[in-house]
């Protein structure tokens, strides 16, 4: 097992990598403030993990109450997030039970938010059973539900107290899904860490035949890039916004389909294809480095055109976006592979030309 | 023009209080990050003050959008909370522009969990309009709504940038209002101090009558009182909870009502005769302690006896308190008149004879 340390002063949490770690209730046990946790999980996993973590933990005397919500991104509304809320005071939890979130990013983010809020917070512990909430949403303290009009717009700043990511439970994972998670292991190459980029192309066939060891050094080398951002700017002031590499287009993609359509990874590695695109149109980069990302997206089984989505409908969904500032669209861009920075050069017609080139010629 | 600071760190945030501020726009401006602001406001105080506050703005370039909701704790939900969403999405609000709540305690409490919320947290500045919310609400950073199973469980700790008072607001409160904001008032010298309350068994009838500098000392001093236990303590593990005296019986008098029955400050006046009647049954506080706390109320025009509620339902709302800690209930009692301390030392009996003697005898 390795340990990772998210050094946010008194809101620090660990976050511990290793096989079998959902067995191990000693892990949790420390960071229990009352005899008593709520795991909320979905129709998917809580078959597969639920039983084990809630065994684990009744065996070492702690009451366990188990909250299932459905699958999918399209659940993560109010409604769902009231269904926490509604057992949560049902079986009388207290501001000192602990929620723990045993899933995936939905999971985890949904589950973050009712923590924030259920009588102004209560402390939460991740255990993410996904690649993209391992490398993702576990570092950060993102939560969040979704709104119609766009996702994630309703939601929290809120850190957990401990993350678990048991990389056994990856091998239950759809092909599908390892591969959407990738997407977000290798935007932390491409924005900030240049060598991890350059193992993830040496390595990738073994991280998709999901050897342990790999796994496990994917997720903790982007934890740590994570944690790095997030630790230096915890609100996304500044840094912190490198990580959206990809996520304005992306929601956009996301959004415009309906949710659930098109996976996050697959979206956000279209959108990093449209950032390429527009830092090579403002001679940042040039062709060959497209070239090179395009060339790694399509090796992880990613796609790197977009959906049937008209221009005028990705600017319109873009406006939305949490990242405009006074009515301008800032967007990261790629000074080189390696660097992203954050831009407002790009103008309205440059972005529709991105756009275009990577969207479906009919 | 009198300025409290409320010295929260980097959260630290003015209170000003004083006449005509509603007109003084040149107050709220230099808190403003973009030149775009939403107003949230009710039915019955938009009215009165919505156009001044926007004309005010407006004729400074600020872009003003006006959300007024219904009035009343029963509208304090998730649906009308989303009214607020609903609107900044259309209106292409970003985290960026400054939500302003213009009201009482709900639309208080509901635009800075709207804030707290909005893409995980836009500026806030509060405008209280009522006695209750300008020596309670605005200080503190609790905001929330209500949940059909308790009140404020579903909430946030987020601070305003900026506090207004103005005291002429309070020239159209009705007076079944204005007495419930004295219960909180008076609360503040029950708890900590003494002199505080002395001052206002002096003065309750210039406090009753309007005169705008008892008003403003009221309010001065109440809010004085809040801030020195909210820098202690932000986020209520401690001190603050002294805030909640009759809190946790009166939250069981407006859920067992049905919000909006009674109002907050008359529920918090009974809840706290039945912490005298505790507090004196423990042979902590006299008998003439109770009677004097009991006068005050009186003079001031609040109930001292509670509505038809048998004590079985009055345990059973108050097991869902947030103030509840591994299943005992803490509640907040008098060494002395002017003293307060959290405590479980009342017994499940103790307690019931404490609400029973301050129920009306059928």
């Amino acid at each position: 097992m390795e340990t990772l340390n998210v050094a946010l002063d008194e809101r620090a949490y660990p976050i511990r990598i290793g096989r079998g770690l959902l067995d191990q209730c000693e892990l949790i046990l420390p960071y229990l403030r009352q005899k008593k946790v709520a795991i909320v999980s979905n129709t998917t996993v809580a078959p597969l993990y639920l039983g084990k973590l809630s065994a684990s933990l009744r065996d070492a005397g702690i009451d366990v109450i188990e909250i299932v919500l459905p699958d999918g991104e399209k659940y993560k509304d109010w409604q769902t997030l009231n269904l926490i809320f509604d057992t949560l005071l049902e079986r009388h939890c207290e501001r000192s039970t602990t929620l723990i979130a045993l899933g995936g990013g939905v999971v985890g983010d949904m589950t973050g938010f009712a923590a924030a809020c259920y009588q102004r917070g209560m402390p939460f512990i991740q255990v993410p059973t996904t690649l993209l909430s391992q490398v993702d949403s576990s570092v950060g303290g993102k939560t969040a539900i979704n709104h119609p009009r766009g996702k994630n717009m309703i939601g929290a700043f809120y850190q957990p107290k401990l993350v678990l990511a048991d990389t056994d439970t990856l091998n239950t994972l759809p092909d599908r899904e390892l591969r959407a998670g990738l997407a977000e292991v290798i935007k932390y190459g491409l924005i900030r860490d240049l060598p991890f980029l350059e193992w993830i192309e040496l390595n990738l066939e073994r991280v998709l035949a999901r050897e342990p060891d790999a796994l496990a050094y994917a997720i903790h080398r982007s934890c740590q890039n994570k944690a790095e951002v997030v630790v230096a700017d915890e609100h996304e002031n500044g840094e912190r916004a490198l990580l959206n590499l990809g996520h304005t287009f992306g929601h956009a993609i996301e959004t415009g389909m309906g949710y659930g359509e098109w996976l996050h990874g697959e979206a956000i590695a279209v959108g990093s294809m449209m950032a390429a695109e527009l830092s090579c149109q403002l001679g940042w980069i040039d062709r060959a480095a497209v070239d090179r990302v395009e060339k790694l997206f399509v090796r992880a089984g990613l796609p790197v055109v977009g959906p049937l989505l008209v221009v005028e409908r990705y600017v319109e969904l873009m406006q939305h976006d949490k990242k405009v500032q006074d009515g301008k669209l800032r967007l990261i861009l790629f000074r080189q592979i390696g660097q992203a920075v954050v831009s407002d050069a790009a103008s309205a017609s440059q972005i529709a030309h991105a756009i275009s080139v990577r969207s479906p010629h009919v």
